[in-house]
């Protein structure tokens, strides 16, 4: 399903739109007339990089002037191994020159940003995968607001796991909530007894004797929360005896994410995947 | 006036909220009920930063719950020296802890990422004040889509400045347009007759040729982009002797910005002020 | 969190307003005046019911006139054992005669419906009980489109619990992803390596060979789908002897409920809990 | 007109596609992929049944994919005499695997919903039609909030006629606009007075003094609430000399519509036709 | 009940603030600052007028900042006799100045506009009034397309009447209705057996033939377009001996308006009242 | 760019749409019915004018039909020279009978609103150009609220130019803001300082002292309110002088437009073009 079919997809385009073409672009009105001539432009990809947010991209010229032709020359998640020096078209634009040119940054600005976070994603997964391990790296809620859906998206495109969605969509006991029931196990006994069924039961713990308690109330999966690999080995080896899944989370860095992985972690959720990822270097160029 | 106050920032925060808390939250459901008691819970700051984004945070707490009470204790653009081991109360939040926590991840997604804006603009004011040269780092167009004007604030409570809002309220004349005109001179001629008067002609040149011509044609402005500064240099000195400011652009760094500046820039525009700004570390803490 | 604050909620009233309101009250207008005096009305149960949907009957109010005062005299979930000849007030309104005269049908129009929902689930709910099993019955995504969450919480209140929230919040594999597959076995394998991993994995089968090569790939959950209490009990042994939940479905009625559960079923899931549940009687008395 | 082509019915879709897939189908996605194969899949009717609401099930799917292709097989309004057994296809749908099956269960709703409003609607009429009188039977404000354009036109395709559509476009005078007035006969002048020419008086009576006086001063209709046959009777026959127009209501089912027709009722409303019709039984087959 | 409250109308103020205010105020900020001290300012006409928008201009005060503080001292349809030299204040406004400031065009152009129309429109009544007829001037669906109902109010503030609010609350025959249905029986004899029947049926007619046939057929109310006054006192003589309701359109005008009152029209209808109107002077003086 | 390719033009469109069609067309509905017979229709202008809202128009048509073709036969800026007796048709449509007619009105609203804009445009224009002057009339932020970005357009079209967007896109400094910095020095000197470098600095001054202290600070442009052409001539005179442009404002019409340009004025700012354009006269005439 393309992402701009999702409504709350087409509003944020909408709201990229407007307060960029709000008001019209009055230099190409100017300059180029209420249309000018037809051009074709090449997005190019100018440093390597995942390439992801094409539906996007699409709908955003689509939005502007459904005349616009878009013709896609990459898969959403190719890796496209560019340079300044050596541009790789991923797309091709063709329409009137001032629709075009006007339409140009915001369909930029999302495919630069989801395509990085799609290219980080893409970093991650491989320093996992050379472990040889079967952790997972997944993303976590910490996620650009309005973008939730796009982002998990890319973390995808780019090899790794989405965690849940959102906080409707899996059930993540953490310190405040074992605080309001008083201990672990009242906690993931009331969450067994109260949450849909399709949703496993996650209990963050901080200790040996927490795990112990969360798994013995019926948790299925445990999060370790700014543990080191050493402690995160032993907490591991503890929990997949008993059948449960390890994640572990907090400042997890391209440096450290190998060592977890290694330390028995199956699942490594990093917020820097969403939260932080730079843009990747993606311009359009006008043919002559 | 309130960022908040702004209806299409407000849509933003109702993507935000319907994305994360849509579906309910699951997790407080079970375990804190649908209220759970009152709690008072601190927003950290926990690493160095320049402090923004407040208005859009308090919003989100009081979409969420209107008894969520929230206060202030640092300003907008504050610089705020704390770190991991000497977390810093921003804003302080009391309200029922299911709405609490409910509300919090987004409030903090919004803090991080405009304080990461905030911070990294900081760093390059505080880059080209280093030099004593009077020229302004400026933001671009290459801001997250939906998010302009609130990434736009946030540069100016890190103390750089705005280039162009938006397509409408600013003439800037790139390649593509000259091509569609012809020429320098006649871009620039155009523009000055048919622009809104309240807005400078600003034009971008690549050699001293284009520069002469279009200064002789009226130009306020001229933009070099991916000069060099010895380059730079040279440009600035004839422009400035013919009270027509400069402006530079293309891959501006930290590192390369004080040299521009030397140069005899003005305005030094960098899309990495918004497009690549790593979120700061912020955090919620309850308290016992 | 009251429903309400969610703004996709917000923006169903905003429709429901919009085609009541929308042209103004006329009636109202002749008669009344804009406003005219300061009025009390009760809101009262005419039959037996479980009360649910005071938070958006609430905000109807609000939104007609912030000036409007309401007290809730129940609480979500109420047991009301009201009668034609018996009414009892859930809800008092205060305020001028147009504003709470315009804003009654809406408000009572959210409520009957969304109380006609907890009540037919609370009897549901009942039924299953009187077995004294453990089995649960949830609803289905056979919802009032755009309804889905408040139809949910309705569910909740009347004491059955819910299936997954929406597409992206369970995997329920049925016969076309099988079909897509290629086999049971498959389409359970792709579903634990791709889905993230707070979501169990649920597999539709229609036979115990497929109820065994679902369990051996790795489900954790089978749906039996329009089979017999007798054929239900043969499979939910086999089921349960594995770990494995079995939830049943299919034109299930508060007359065959309980031999559903009774035949082992963890889940009963019916989907006219929501697509066919009767409203119930309430209606406004103004107060001499 | 199609009724899709409402922006405020839109924007309800927009809300059930949110609510649905604002999350992506995370099982098409990981069974069948992006896409998968195009299949073809009949809409089916499995219960006698009206058929109302393919424009809405059609816009279901264009907005999902605007590959899918629809065709429809059936007119609305449409008696459709299917069973179980014998199930007649109404619609029929072309497109990508993974799209059809994520837009299938928002449409069905949709059209059960209002195919069920339809069907209600037409044993009403039926009931009515037997009589041999001229009554009509009418709708209500009594509709699903968000639905009333919807459900009004269901009813008409039933054979059922509609009542005014909201708030502003009738005129009908109740016991709080008569205490607000002083009299029966203050009211019915007020609204002659101040109400737009194109709508007709219509007021509440509740006795035969209140019936004189309404139509003394001018009232075109009367509405007698919540009386037997036989009281209507009399009022009918004093009103029916008057050249005024008769409405019934109250509680008004299957059971007694036609008593009330042969009373000499013009209009009876009914709330129950859209405030508590089942939804009916329709499927989607794909093919092999 | 506020015109703002008409959840329509909110969104029309949105596209307005969002439209000047959605970049901020550039001016104030850099002279004023974030906030700037608490100003008085008072609204104030500076002409003769009837004034009506209050509540609109206080919503988007409200909007903009919940602190601004709003007195009302006319209420909507009040007289004022002001002049540029006699500026009458009507509303008064408190808070931060550059929240007023920024708010205030917008404030003005809602309240000029609506006042415009209103103002208008008791020329139009007391043009009629001076006739000693019982004629109503009207208004029609040529309105600003978004402000149907803020324009509608402000004619009946103006002391004029309203036509139909819309397409579904009126029936109004024209002449391409009538030639699909063959003639104006069968069109009269069609609206009459499928319309609600809260509402009169209407016919266009061109000649006295015409006007015998719509009466013939039921019509209650003709419409005679672009007819002389003297052609509308012999068709108005017919139409009223068999109490039928006249209206007569087409190009009424303040200079024609009473003769159209004294040939006999019940009705006269302007599109100008709304498609014309001249704005009235109202502005803002900050207090000392 | 078609200027309904803007999000917010759009939801303009959508608001005219809800308002007049949300509830159908009943009239169309009883008479017609669903669809009808394909017609042939011609928007005819009816008077003299400039064309300008075809955009717009043929969005609104294409909203409620797309099966809906128009053609458009003039162009937006077009000088039309017709007259009640001489139609002149500027865009055809062609469709089903109930979805043009029923889009007819909203679509001529729009229609005959922006050009009525434009022709007034037009003929401030032309008095303007008559003089021989440089001068160029321009637009205020005295718009239709939610209109701005189509008013605008449409006085380009007219020939006049337009003044700042919004508050965004401009610096213009009034005597409020001079107060909260203590001079008309302070301020323009914060302005230069704080403004985005595309935006020239604007000042008001109101006598010939505050003249120099404008432009010594560095104001490039300067506002006359309310001065007689006698006083500009004055005043312009010394700004020219230092190379400022000078605008005058202040209940401009089309009498004394000519004295001002005749004065020395480079811009002249008339609220009135947007504020007071009477609609021009377009209708819809279905082809036999």
């Amino acid at each position: 399903m393309s992402l701009a079919a999702i409504p709350a997809v087409r509003r944020l385009i909408e709201l990229a739109l407007d307060e960029d073409l709000g008001r019209g672009d009055v230099t190409s009105r100017v300059t180029v007339g209420a249309r000018g001539p037809i051009i074709v432009a090449d997005m190019t990809a100018r440093e390597p990089l995942v390439a992801f947010g094409f539906d996007v991209a699409q709908a955003v010229f689509a939005m502007v002037d459904p005349e616009i032709a878009v013709e896609r020359l990459v898969l959403d998640g190719a890796v496209v191994d560019a340079a300044r020096g050596n541009r790789i078209t991923m797309m091709t634009v063709r329409g009137p020159a001032h629709q075009v040119l006007a339409a140009e940054r915001t369909a930029l600005n999302f495919l630069q940003r989801l395509s990085g976070v799609a290219t980080l994603a893409k970093r991650f997964a491989d320093a996992v995968a050379a472990t040889g391990t079967s952790a997972r790296v997944v993303d976590t809620r910490k996620t650009t607001p309005g973008y939730r859906v796009l982002e998990k998206a890319a973390v995808l495109a780019g090899g790794c796991g989405n965690h849940r969605f959102d906080l409707g969509s899996g059930v993540l006991i953490k310190d405040n909530h074992i605080a309001a029931c008083g201990s672990v196990r009242a906690a993931v006994r009331a969450a067994k007894a109260g949450a849909p069924h399709p949703l496993r039961i996650e209990c963050e713990v901080t200790n040996l004797a927490e795990l112990d308690e969360a798994i013995a109330a019926g948790a299925e999966i445990v999060l370790l929360d700014n543990m080191t690999p050493a402690e995160v080995q032993i907490a591991a080896a503890i929990a997949h005896e008993r059948h449960v899944l390890v994640e572990v989370s907090g400042g997890i860095t391209l440096a450290t994410v190998a060592a977890y992985a290694r330390a028995g972690a199956d699942l490594i959720s990093a917020g820097a995947l969403t939260h932080s990822a730079p843009s990747v270097d993606i311009g359009l160029d006008v043919r002559a």
